[in-house]
């Protein structure tokens, strides 16, 4: 575990590193460098008042010439919980709904198009107990529970797509409780919801006893985003940190640097969507993979008869 | 492109962090931290003689009770071309092999069991240039060809498993080239071979050029080796240094560190087998995967008439 003054693993080499070692450490570590973006000085002054950090960086894309740049700013929100996990539920979610509304001021202020907070952002952590109540309170209707009908407040208001990842309660199929990503649009509308569909067990850190993976319902994909989003809610004293931090990776395998460990943060990232198809073009993977292959392989290996081809002398 | 001086990012964070921020980022980058391994003096004196790097490290696993550990030392070579890639064919192979044997030589004083080359190793890395001649000439039987029976009398000598990945020329389907890896047993036979099934096509980078693609064939699989091994000969003034550097990485996600970016190298990695299963055993990722889901998606996705479900407003 990390001393508690220790923030970040850039601001550590950043430190340490002498100029030109640095320039080749984070070339090899996080690809071709993002551009600070210029990040307008009163979201800046909101983000202090508000004990935040606030970060942005811009992946760039070639210029085309049939096609204008497609630039989108997205907002990576990550936060620890507000009140103790002994609050009541009610509170809790109500004190995390007003932190995350202060955060998304500074957003919409950064331009930002989309937000996406982090993985089940109205309840601590919970998924590493093993007790049901008080955590399985925290699961709503992915459609028109009140967290739900708080982020289309937000969307509206904003003008701004948000993913909003809850624990959600399945009314319509014997209360099931889903760890799903519901999708707003900037209309307000819920556009649909994605499902978690693998749910790892490990050691005492198990989703299952909470959440069904039965599979991922078809017609509820989320859209396409180029994001990774990991941190998680502070929920118990021996957690500790967050569990990574946020930052947001490109086609080009170049990646923004990670918000702090410790603190809660907003990271913008404004992407040029134009990268997508010029990755694709030079690696040419979609045409050289053997997606084909693959598929019939991964069906052979699944069959409950299969036997892994071992050459014995 | 570094600086000629600039060995390795591990070199790099050793010289200019201190212990305990060292320790913090190495557990960050590279896992739980692997033991270094006390080489024999006569394998580090040869290897200074040789003007080649020799370093040494062990993972380790917990100790079961009803299953010894299943200890094996593997090496990984990683070479320039000694010879320019404009002298004969016949010399280039021959001092490759030479180059090689010296290696070997030091890899049996450290133990090692099973020796693994680079990628193409009998030959410059020719596969970013779209010249025929004299590239096509370095390929090769994988079942008799002069490298192939070269590594049986080195696999015999030493007691050592061999992968050796060549060219390979097929003579019995119309000469055809493949970029493919010849398992040979420490007994001297050729277990089977393995071909590269998805030949990326980057840019100025065409392997399609030279190397057939058109599916591994069944019973000729690899044995189960956890490795990855990306070094690259020199082939070409502008290419520089060795694209990437070795490394072995064991399930647990933890790894050692990379050989230097521009120096030929030997490697030796002492690996627990039961850590397999032990962290199969802790991430259940076979038991909680949904790879029915992931094969059926997959099948649907390769076929012609497949549309992305893309949700609208």
């Amino acid at each position: 575990m990390a001393e508690p003054e220790w923030e970040s693993l850039e601001q550590c080499l950043e430190k340490h590193l002498p100029p030109t070692d640095l320039r080749e450490v984070k070339r090899l570590l996080y690809g071709k460098e993002t551009r600070k973006l210029d990040l307008p000085s009163q979201a800046l002054e909101c983000a202090a008042e508000g004990d935040f950090e606030l970060q942005g960086y811009a992946f760039e894309a070639a210029e085309e010439q049939l096609r204008g740049p497609r630039t989108v700013r997205v907002g990576l929100v990550q936060n620890r919980i507000p009140l103790p996990a002994e609050a009541p539920v009610a509170k809790q979610v109500s004190a995390l709904h007003r932190r995350i509304e202060a955060i998304v001021e500074v957003a919409a202020m950064c331009g930002v198009n989309i937000i996406c907070f982090q993985e089940a952002w109205t309840m601590p952590f919970a998924f590493c107990t093993r007790e049901k109540l008080p955590w399985t309170e925290f699961a709503e209707s992915a459609e028109d529970g009140p967290t739900t009908r708080f982020c289309q407040k937000l969307a509206k208001k904003h003008n701004m797509v948000v993913v909003s990842p809850i624990l959600e309660r399945d009314g319509a199929h014997g209360d099931v409780l889903w760890n799903t990503a519901v999708v707003i649009s900037n209309s307000g509308a819920v556009l649909g919801k994605t499902r978690k569909n693998h749910i790892p067990r490990v050691g005492d850190f198990n989703e299952r006893v909470h959440v069904a993976d039965r599979g991922q319902e078809r017609g509820h994909r989320q859209p396409l985003l180029h994001l990774r989003h990991q941190p998680r809610g502070q929920a118990h004293k021996d957690f500790g940190y967050f569990y990574g931090s946020s930052y947001v990776a490109a086609p080009d395998s170049s990646r923004t640097p990670g918000l702090s460990r410790t603190r809660d943060g907003l990271l913008v990232a404004e992407l040029n969507l134009n990268l997508c198809r010029q990755v694709n073009d030079v690696w040419n993977f979609k045409m050289t993979g053997r997606y084909d292959m693959y598929a019939r392989e991964l069906a052979e290996a699944v069959q409950p008869d299969y036997r892994p081809h071992i050459v014995r002398e």
